[in-house]
Order: C-alpha cells, then sequence, then structure tokens
C-alpha cells in the first residue's frame, strides 16, 4: 500500500533562462502598458505572443522585447484541418504548442506585477520558475507549506522517505485585486477585490482536485504539455474569464496525469494584480452564460474522480487520450460539449507527437 | 463515485464560550508569565489545567483564572486501575477526557501570543473557535484558501455543490519562532527560526495525511474527542516535544477518522510564538530518542495509507477500536510500541464511554 513516488528528485535541476518560454495570449491589441511593466522581469526570456484570431487590429508591442507574434495563419498552418478552436482564451494554447522549449510561463495580459506584504514587486517568473525547479511533496501534506523555501523545512512527523519529493510539473499561481470567481460569486460581490497576499507555497496533495486557472501558470511543457489542452468550450463562450471553463477542464486533466506520474502540482505563490478592465464589466450579461458551465462542473468533478489509468498510459499525451476515451464513453450523453471535447483532445495529442 | 458530504453544513452554528474548556499541561510549575500574556484571551473561558504527574512543585496560577487543576490523584481515581500513561506532554489527554465541554482548546505552556504581519497581537482562541465554527470542505482544493474567510470565496471552478461543506472538528494551529521540527532538522540548523506568517486557513484535502502536532489546537471533543488518544508512546520518551510522537500517531488517527465520518480538518492560523526555553537546549541528547520515531514514521504512515473503516464504525469510538484492532494486526509484530498503544487505545475508549 506504501505509495512510492516513481522517481525521487533531482536536487540539482537549474532552469536556465533559455528553457522558457513566456506565452502571452493577446486578446486586446494595445501590450504596451502590459509589456513596459512587466519589462524587467521578461527582458531575459523569449515570448511568444499569439493573437487572438478574432481580433482584427494590429498589435502595438513596445521595443526590446525578444518575440515572436503568431497570427491566424500560422494557426490555419499548423492545424493543417485539424478542427481546434484557438480562439479568445483558446490562442495561449498555440503558444504552446508551437513552443520548443522545455517549460512555459504564461501571464494573462490584463495582468501586472503584484506587490508583496512589503510593497516589493514580485518577480512572477522567477517564482514559477523556482516552483518548478524544486521538488513538490504531493504524498503527505507539510504544516509549514512548501519546505524548500528559505526559512522552512519539514515538521516533526514527516515521513524522511518523502522528503525528496518529485518533480513539479505545474505551477498555478494566484491573483490579486480581481480575483478568479465565477460570475454568480462576482454579481453577489460586486465590489470584493481580493487584497490578501498569503506568503506560501504549497503542493496540491495526491488525489485533491482543485479549480486550475490558466491566467497565472508555469510547467513543464516537455513532460505535461499535451494536458494542457483547448478542450472544453461551453456553447456561449466568450471572452471574460469567467464565460471559459477550458482551463478548469486542462487543469483537472493535469492534476490527475501528474497524480498517474507520480509528479506535483504546486498553488500559492507567485500572485499577479488583476486589473477591472477586462471582467468586473459585463458580470450579469456574462450570467447566462456561466451557468452552464457551472451546471458543467457538477458532472465533471465526479468524471474526474472516477478517471483511473492504465499501467500503459506513461506520457501525458497517452493519458490524454485515455480522458478522451473515458469521456466519450461516460459523459458524451450528458451533453454535445463533451464528445467536441474529446475529438479536440485526440486532435491535440496528434499535433503534439507529429510536434 | 460522486463524494457526498455525510451531512451538509449548519450555516448557523454559533460556538459559545460557555462551550469550550482551554486545556493546559503544565510541564513546568511557573505558569505565571504563560498565563499573564493570554489573560486577555482566556479571561471568559474555563481553564482545565493538568499537572504533569511527574512534576513535583506545587503550580504557580495568577490570580482571576477561572480553572481547576487536576493532579495525580485525580488521574488515578478515574483510571481506576486502567493502564494510561499520563506523563509529561501526555498529562494534556486527561484535560480532554475529564472536559465536560463541547469543545476543547489546547495551547503548550510554553507558547506566547504571537503577532500577526500588521505588529496586531492574535488571538488564537477566538481563530480556533471560528475554524471550528465554519464549513470545511475537505472534498475540493479552494486555491485561495478558507472560503469562509471575511474577504474570501470558492474560485471559478469550484462546484456548487460542495460549496456548503461539512463540519470542521479538528483546527491544527501554527508556530512563530521555534517550529516544531524532529530533532535531526533542529541539529541541521539550529538557528532558523519561523518568521514567516501566512495569514492562510486551509481545509485539508480528504485523503491526505498529515503530521499534526498537538502543541495550538481546537477540536470538537463531543464528536472527535476519543481520536484525540495518548496511544503512541516511545521507549526512550523524554519532555522535549520532540521526544513525543502521541500527537503525531492521534493526529493520524483523527485525520482518517475525519475521512471517514465526512467531516473537515484545517491547518494554518493560528500561529502561537513558542519561546527557545523548552525544546532548543539538548536537540543532541535527544536525537538518539528521536531517531526512534523518525523510524516509526516510515511504517505508520503507510498503515494509515491502508486503514479503511467498516460502515459499522460511526463514531470516533468505534474508529479508535477499528484502529487498535488493525494495529495489533499489522503493526505489533514489528515492534512492541504498537501493542502497547492499540492496549492503550482500547483502555481510552473504555474511559470515553465510561463517562
Amino acid at each position: 500500500m506504501w505509495q512510492t513516488p516513481r522517481e525521487q528528485w533531482d536536487m540539482s535541476l537549474k532552469i536556465e533562462d533559455n528553457e522558457v518560454d513566456i506565452v502571452i495570449a493577446a486578446l486586446r491589441s494595445n501590450l504596451n502598458t502590459f509589456l513596459e511593466e512587466w519589462r524587467t522581469f521578461f527582458s531575459n526570456f523569449h515570448l511568444i505572443i499569439v493573437k487572438d484570431p478574432n481580433l482584427e487590429e494590429d498589435l502595438q508591442i513596445p521595443p526590446g522585447f525578444d518575440h515572436q507574434v503568431y497570427t491566424k495563419s500560422d494557426m490555419d498552418r499548423v492545424l493543417n484541418g485539424a478542427s481546434i478552436n484557438f480562439s479568445g482564451h483558446s490562442c495561449r494554447y498555440f503558444g504552446y504548442l508551437i513552443s520548443r522549449k522545455k517549460y512555459i510561463i504564461s501571464i494573462d495580459d490584463d495582468c501586472l506585477p503584484a506587490r508583496d506584504n512589503s510593497g516589493v514587486i514580485v518577480d512572477a517568473v522567477a517564482q514559477h520558475i523556482s516552483n518548478l525547479q524544486t521538488p513538490a511533496t504531493p504524498f503527505f501534506f507539510n504544516t509549514l507549506y512548501d519546505p524548500y523555501r528559505q526559512g522552512a523545512d519539514f515538521v516533526r512527523g514527516y515521513p524522511f522517505s518523502l522528503r525528496d519529493g518529485v518533480e513539479c510539473l505545474l505551477s498555478s499561481g494566484l491573483w490579486l485585486n480581481i480575483a478568479d470567481y465565477d460570475a454568480p460569486t462576482q454579481i453577489v460581490k460586486p465590489h470584493e477585490r481580493n487584497t490578501r497576499y498569503v506568503d506560501a507555497v504549497m503542493t496540491v496533495p495526491l488525489r485533491a482536485m482543485m479549480p486550475f486557472s490558466g491566467i497565472n501558470i508555469g510547467f513543464n511543457r516537455e513532460v505535461l504539455g499535451p494536458a494542457l489542452v483547448p478542450g472544453l468550450r461551453l456553447v456561449g463562450e466568450g471572452k471574460q474569464r469567467w464565460e471559459t471553463i477550458e482551463d478548469i477542464w486542462s487543469g483537472m486533466c493535469a492534476k490527475v496525469i501528474c497524480d498517474h506520474l507520480g509528479c506535483g502540482v504546486k498553488s500559492g505563490l507567485p500572485y499577479v494584480w488583476r486589473g477591472v478592465g477586462s471582467d468586473a464589466d459585463n458580470a450579469m450579461d456574462s450570467l447566462k452564460k456561466e451557468w452552464e458551465g457551472v451546471k458543467l462542473m457538477e458532472e465533471i468533478v465526479p468524471f474526474f474522480q472516477s478517471v483511473k489509468f492504465p499501467k500503459t498510459a506513461v506520457t501525458a499525451a497517452d493519458c490524454v487520450i485515455e480522458i478522451s476515451r473515458m469521456a466519450r464513453e461516460n459523459l458524451s450523453s450528458l451533453n454535445p460539449v463533451y464528445a467536441q471535447a474529446a475529438d479536440t483532445m485526440e486532435a491535440w495529442v496528434d499535433l503534439w507527437k507529429g510536434d
């Protein structure tokens, strides 16, 4: 019964800047403020800027960034007839696919650097790299949070055999100011802002499920890449973050896959500061659409609770194919969006393998 | 496969001061500083002060506290020949048994009130009560921590059917200054102090195991009481916190029992400030003893991973009896301390039932 990590962690791992691409989904044309605010932290990295295929205006990008812009014509070329919809927030996934780096960090274009409790501006890129570079500890909860952080450790009673930990494949960051609520919550609390900077990172325990948000993340593209899939699209999907659910679905995929592979997911730092601009407006308009996502979650959670992978599934791509099979079998009779998700996941893995 | 909470939470729960006993294990005779520092926060509550049966000097207790002192003669009377060892840290468990209140808060006599990030002194009693009074959410992880805290909520993607939550039976607080490390860690980092005040409470997810510390806790005595059992004693047990493991064992019991009963455990706030006095000295002397506990954890964790309760186990007492049976069956051949733990657990449940 002893849960043995598949492999223990290489303590000497050092992620180099040239192993990381920063992916930015451009849902608005003017990226000047966004990029200027992040300049210090982005300047050592290559940026993959993916233009929402529905966006007509030209992008405004300030000079001095090592970057490449990808547009609808790049998507058409790569898709080569495959049916994957990269519009809206989903355009970022094209960046994950087109990258050739080992690691991806992705931050939404309505997010600016946050300040910590001392007023110091947070380097979200460095924090994601640190989260991915140090072990995750999914098999036993540490009450003092990330034991690999400076000034922390494992507490009394934490078994020594589990202290080496396992590889962290996914780092899920948080948001100050506009929290990532759903539309009903936003309507109930229109003026609530998240002002609490919780100075912690933690491994989300084995088998715990979580509502993953794609707003501010880092991940090991080489190992986990295919799991970050723009699979589930609401029928009435819009451009507001809360009118989408593709990141929640892919986060559920990523978590069960990390569990199966014996790897970890961290949540907590880094925070980014989310502006009011994008979401806080039309909550009322979005509510009708959002209820679709809210209802789907009542089916999605028990589905992922029941996911079990065969031993033959040894890569993230294998696991994504298994999930698409199970979704077709167990969910597609409930709602046509699931069959579409299964199709997308299969097409996605084909593209990923054809890399 | 859908994990349904046994019962949803009564949102109108309000814990009254007269439903709470504060239990203090007196391992040292002079409680003046301890009680004076806590006076503001303790003054509305009844204190159960349990004198370590090995302590010879009279206790010094400042005037003005509603309290009752229990000593070895009370233990002998209640035990009536039963074989339970209440010496050292274990004396606190006598307070849990003798109390007639619904809730217990227990804080070690080497802990003083901590200060939060703004320098405000923390009312640990109020925070434990708040943790027990608001729902726990063990079935799905909330990335913004306790959703019932002022200024927080459930994030996008959190299923609405799980938002009511379930009863929190156990609140496990943390420590500033001297962290609750084991002796090997303390020796490796003799000068490390925990200075990070992480402003968060969270529910420890279903099935996640944790290294519970008895230094600073609150719990529902009425429902969970028998699980807080002084069962496992090291052969070379001493009075340093790290020379003991009884709270780690009882915490493992409490967590699997809360999981089975469909209830929750929270970890995080409140912090207390732990002085150097008690532990930081003889780490070297304690190391030999501590290794016993460190080794035992490698057996204890897989044991608790394998614990499954029958449906007939519907109370904490039922579950403790099951654990003692399983420990005798699966652990007692490894080390005589487990057979002794099983005996103690059975005697403990008898005492609890005879209440």
